[in-house]
C-alpha cells in the first residue's frame, strides 16, 4: 500500500489534473473498472471510458475549470478526501461551488472509486 | 425527508453541540442503532450508548474541543459531508487537525453513520 503521503499526491494530482484538462493524465489515476458518482446520488460512471468521457462532458460545458483545494487532503489507510472549490469560467460568467470528494485507493493506489459531494443550490457567482 | 437545507442544519447543530459539550444533544442527532467510525478505518462504535461514550471520551481528553466548519455543509439526497477545524485545548496546549465528515441520514433526518477522515499527522499546535 503506497504511503499516506503517496496518496495525498495522487489527489492532488487529481485536481491539477483536472484544472489542466490533461484527461490522459487524470484518468490514468482510476483504475479499468473504477467509478465516479458525481455529484453523490447520480448514476455512477463506471470504467475509464465512461469516466473519461464524464471529464470530457464536463470541460465541454466550460472554458476553464479551476479545482483548488480548500481542505485535506486527508488520507485514512485507503480512503482519502479533499474539500475544494470547483471555479467555472463560461463565456463572461464565472461560477463556484464547494465540492467534498471522497476516494477509494487500490493496494497500488490507483483511485477505485471516486463520490462527490456538491449541490447546483452551492453554485455561486463570483 | 427533510430537506437540503434542514439537513445542513443537523450537520451545524452535530459541530455546535460538540463544542458545547452537550452529550445529550450531540448524541440525540443520532438513530439508535447509528454507526460512528471515527477515524475512517478504525472499529465503528455502534449505538447510542457507544456513540455516547465516544464522546465523553473525547472531551475528557481535552479542556475544550471547538469544531469549527470550514467548507460545507454540503447535501446530496440522504448523505452530507463538510469540511471542519477541530482545535483542542490541553492545559497549556492549543493543536488543531483538519477532519472531513461524510455523514448519512434517515428518512426522519437522523444520523446513521458517521465516518470522520482525519490523521494525527494532519495535527499541528496553534
Amino acid at each position: 500500500m503506497p504511503t499516506e503521503d503517496e496518496l495525498r499526491a495522487t489527489l492532488i494530482r487529481y485536481t491539477e489534473a483536472f484544472s489542466a484538462g490533461d484527461a490522459d493524465a487524470w484518468v490514468g489515476l482510476f483504475t479499468e473498472d473504477a467509478t465516479v458518482e458525481d455529484p453523490v446520488g447520480s448514476p455512477k460512471h463506471v470504467g475509464r471510458d465512461a469516466i473519461r468521457a464524464f471529464f470530457e462532458a464536463g470541460h465541454a460545458m466550460a472554458d476553464k475549470i479551476t479545482l483548488t483545494i480548500k481542505e485535506g487532503p486527508v488520507v485514512c489507510g485507503s480512503e482519502g478526501s479533499f474539500a475544494m472549490e470547483v471555479m467555472s469560467e463560461m463565456g463572461g460568467a464565472t461560477i463556484v461551488l464547494t465540492a467534498i470528494d471522497v476516494m477509494t485507493f487500490d493496494d497500488a493506489g490507483a483511485i477505485t472509486s471516486q463520490r462527490a459531494f456538491w449541490s447546483p443550490s452551492g453554485i455561486r457567482t463570483l
